[in-house]
């Protein structure tokens, strides 16, 4: 099955992985205590309120192992504290031995999803519609996983690779020195199949960038005010149509709703997947059956 | 060189995939705007106050790929906002194409760090000296970096594996029902190399583990007050001396202090790994030399 | 450093299991027959006229395996018959045993690169300045080398993933229905960063799409005189600019000039990857030191 | 299952590598446009005259991901334009993320096994019964696939490995020597298990070989009559039927009857499989299920 | 299915490994003398006496493959010549290609408990309750497969890892010097749920760790007096009851029983997992059916 | 630098694999007592007469791990007690951690060069010349190591993979039935580059073999006065010289002078890679320097 992003079966040697990276030689506890041929039934329950994300990639992994499993709310959906998210069916062992690799996932995953629908709903609710962007700044190795997450908040994805888009970046204008420039560049080489988007860092950067044929310009660290005149100026120019503005640096969830009334496109954080705390979600083990 | 755990080559191995994870078919960006041949001066400086980790990591991995690599603070040290961390010469497009990975990773591990010496500090600040560990709730995939990260905040890493302590928790215990016969099967197979732990949810539970012969008990979820009547009954049967005592469950940077005072062993937290705000620092190019 | 599109760590894993897949349980012929410790100075030729791809790939690999490479030629440059493109020294087993892996990736890629290097030229010859694109019809496995190969013959290396681009072909629109619909979710769900493709199979499904907000159409097996109608319907309503129209599907090297001068954006072509012929080369022993 | 060479399960590993150097982080499109729990079917529809290779492995593969695959031709036999291959009943976001890996596939292979079957239809159809075989310049890392193609067209695979033959080539003549000190080397270390073949460049070095005892030699860059005088030549000294006689360089569809007049045993070519041409095959969807 | 230490999941990769390193591009064999479709009835046997393990290993790979497995003895338990260990019904094709990779596993492990099983029962009739211990000799890369047939031998696998116990060797003495400072190095910085372990090499070693506070101490290449000696120091100052006491270096099957006999807690041999004698089984078709 | 059988970088790949098996999240005892910068040199020791395998590849990945090493020996000489095979110098920290991975390589590779050596030997002195092979009996993962060995200890690898030979055994003819149709099936398919072997049970078989064209049989479980009696029939028939002949099945190191006096070319016996005594070495500690 298509787990949003990914067949599962790629998906599933992801979390393989995980895995195999906590059980090390093996899960010893389990082994020494538990009996084999034990089944047992388990809940994944939601310990504080919040929107989950990572059931689907959770069960598809379960699934695979052999676990009936049974998802009782959909990637995405908001619960309540208390709200069974899950519902697992299998050999006790195993279960016991993969227990902390799942809920590592799903409780990271649905903690970056809790997070970036607050933002925007507090952005919906001063009444803007701006987008609301990650960025790569995310955990090393989880790139899919914290993306998917974001996505599942009600936010942009933004890069999901350094090959998806041609993003000129401050450290790039060092070398080349001039946005122009920097802008010709790309627009030569790249192919018509990728957008190409600058970080500028003055109003006439935001301009040169736009007349060289940029699709999208990022203003670096402008404040609030800074972002509304270089709108203001573009507008001006007639060519606030052409391009997707995007403001970046030192937005955070406390001063979003300033940014968000700048007539900005998109506003991206890198906190939301670089600031995580994951929601508070158990595997309680509800039933025995002896087989 | 032996990097702290592992040998270079072993890490460098990990640090590759992240980087094959973020980079996809490759760096359009700096392939299209960056000329081949040009020789960079960077320098990664850290944007707030905290402790540095993972600067050996990330310079073994760098040196790997031929730069050459001045670490200029220890792993684990104190930094301020403006410290230069490292300075790395080398080709400009290969930098350019790994600067999120790097920085992902030492961000992420100095905000663990930081965080960890920042609940440690507390804890000694108030005259208390239990030990503050760590749980399994790392991200996925990232427990060697995590646990590392917490080591070199001056906290204890807990579990590295499944394999390395026989930790009974409270889903085992639901098959199991007796405290006092789950520490029994696992005395009886566990190798003697290894610890026996156990958590209990009463002052009996922690009495019969103990008299089982559990090597630590867990205090799950008891308040401050519950983990000081249960040590005093372990002392009043002269079982005090004869097991570590950790307590984990609702302990967070607020309380602990309050925790800390109960003469308990160890406390573990959850959120020094699972909730992590990434140390801000930045890799800023500060010389460019045409080859 | 960096190769082109990727960083040489990653891109040596890449060769180095090429490697492994022809090498099984090592050269027996080479242990058998050549003594250790000769050194050896050997040519790459190519053995007839061409555009060379691969020698950057392949140096850099030679170079991680100790040889000293010269490469004569540099990546996507025309060589005639006998050109010498690259000198090796270095140890004679390791050399023998990688022969055939380095010779089969440096003559694929050149080949492809010839091919679309001649493509292109035909083109430019006639006029006509629209571009030349491959598709996803690559070996499998083989996509980085493919679509580098085309880029180093000039042409335009289109999605290199299915993450890169919202690319709505037939078999989509055989599950929506609907061109419009199509782009309309798309248009909804996307990140900004990503443009938005669709085939269309007719001149009112061109101009739907368009309408609602394709960056790109692709006229699938259109001839050359339905495109000139598309593209005159498009400037008639006055949405020329606002889309790159491509056109796919049964265009060849033969027949590729009469779609060119359709004023068509891009041509793309299968066969530029799926039908290739391998530039000849061949790596020549010319001196021996017995070490 | 046994698909021909390799056991389901490692032939597995290796197509969904293909898949995921392909997906990226993931096919957008088909998640943005394709609504979850679709099950369609489709039909792959050979477009031109051929013979089919690759259905078994492609079925094998789509069976583990959960399709229903009916394979309507076997592997190895002639399809016409329009005759349907496989009919696939499953997932339609599956489907849809994976048709290009299976199709770049199975028309890679079909392609070189039809080539392969009409030069020895050439060679049959004027009378001689020498063996048609590649060689090992294959696609990198797809000697299985391309080799496993050839086998299905009725051609010989030659080598898999450089382990499973001693074949001394002109570079390790260009360090040894000498023809008869070669196969002396081999046949006194390589394992009786093992056949010795030498490339010979004149008639003294091919009577040279099998006095040394060669069990095969090749014929490098002879000429259909320097092929038959060196036959002639072991004929006169009672060798013919000691050694098998390959002749390679050269030889192409166009002038391989001539070379198989020569009552050479073995005609070996380069371009079976690195001069390919895809056979135009589509997966079409026939049918849709809303779940 | 928790196949004692690992998920089936985990197991099943590293078994296909091992498959992988011996067919490499196929099985010819079989391909060629096979045909397709055939179903066979197979019977693991035993060919002499001993102790099975691996059983439960090879079945979970085996049903992976789709073969149903009947296992007749269970892991670790005592068998005839004679006695059938297993009986396979599935493909014939696969399971020819497979019959050796499983073989060699079952039958190694097999060994390796068989030994350790032998060397218990010598202790136990001499009527000694020391455990016997394996150490990391174990061949390179099997760690988990060696370690898990001395655990069902009866025997004490010992460290797993480098991670699971600090334990302070030979070499680590000649950098440090000291005994004492080693036990207080490692005191001071080891996680609280690891043990210490350090080998000593005279009786004032001895007592000068278990002071330091090493909870076990390893006497290395003591004669059996020398170990009754340092035990009865031990004694003498009240110390027996806080350390284990292991004895290493020079044990063997015959030696072993005189070792025993002097109190010590754990005897460790290398040879039991490096001088191993495979259990000689076989596997036998025992029907076949044309499907 | 070319290893015997493979290039250093492959092989290099494997034995960082058996060091990450071993290592699991880190030498947490290295870490803890040993300083960082410490240099030191060590030595590698056989502590008893052997033949030594293992020294190049365990010298390559030392290099690859930045120490410099001293070869003393070379791969398959032989040495007494007390013998320094390899002198390292380097990190000290590194080094402990991969102390155990190198010596449990290089100890079995010699303990099965030993025994092949010794075997070979026997038979030499008895005045015999047929070869000496193994089988496939080899450890899980470790064919290319142990056959490496057996081919240093003066053996015969046999086949290095289930590709390189067509050998059909009991379970195959269980199936087809016929030694002479079994023969030609695998005839008419086989490459050109493979021989074929077939194992008979009857002197009746044997001539079938040959007869159908086999180049190998193999005499499986033939006594020596069976061996006997059937070359003797081979070459009353004169087809002696066309066939290799080769026995196994309870042959062993006692009775193999016995076998090898019958005239037979081959003997191959499985306990040389399946009952493996590890040649006893150390690696010891001679210098230290402070950095």
């Amino acid at each position: 099955m298509f787990i949003m992003f990914l067949p599962e079966e790629v998906l599933d040697e992801k979390i393989r992985r995980f895995l195999e990276g906590d059980i090390g030689q093996g899960d010893i506890t389990t082994l020494l205590t538990i009996p084999h041929g034990i089944v047992v039934e388990a809940e994944v329950v939601a310990k504080e309120e919040g929107i989950v994300a990572g059931v689907e990639e959770v069960s598809a992994f379960l699934t695979n192992l052999g676990f009936e499993v049974d998802a009782l709310v959909s990637n995405g959906s908001g619960v309540e504290k208390g709200t069974i998210t899950m519902r697992i069916v299998g050999d006790a062992r195993t279960l016991l031995s993969i227990e902390r690799t799942i809920l590592n996932l799903v409780t990271r995953m649905s903690g970056i999803a809790t997070k970036t629908s607050r933002v925007i709903e507090k952005v919906r609710d001063a009444g803007h519609k701006c987008r609301i962007a990650c960025t790569r700044k995310v955990a090393p190795g989880l790139s899919y996983f914290d993306k998917k997450a974001v996505m599942l908040g009600g936010g942009d994805t933004h890069r999901l690779h350094l090959d998806d888009l041609v993003l000129i970046k401050d450290n790039h204008l060092a070398i080349i020195g001039d946005v122009g420039e920097a802008v010709k560049r790309a627009r030569k080489g790249a192919s018509f199949s990728k957008k190409i988007e600058i970080e500028v860092s003055s109003e006439k950067e935001a301009l040169d960038a736009v007349e060289a044929g940029a699709d999208i310009i990022m203003l670096d660290n402008f404040s609030p005010q800074r972002i509304r005149d270089t709108i203001s100026l573009l507008k001006k120019r007639g060519l606030r149509d052409k391009v997707f503005v995007e403001a970046s640096g030192g937005i955070n969830e406390l001063n979003i709703v300033e940014f968000a009334a700048t007539e900005v496109d998109i506003l991206s954080l890198g906190e939301i997947t670089a600031s995580t705390r994951a929601l508070d979600m158990s595997l309680d083990i509800v039933k025995i059956t002896e087989e």
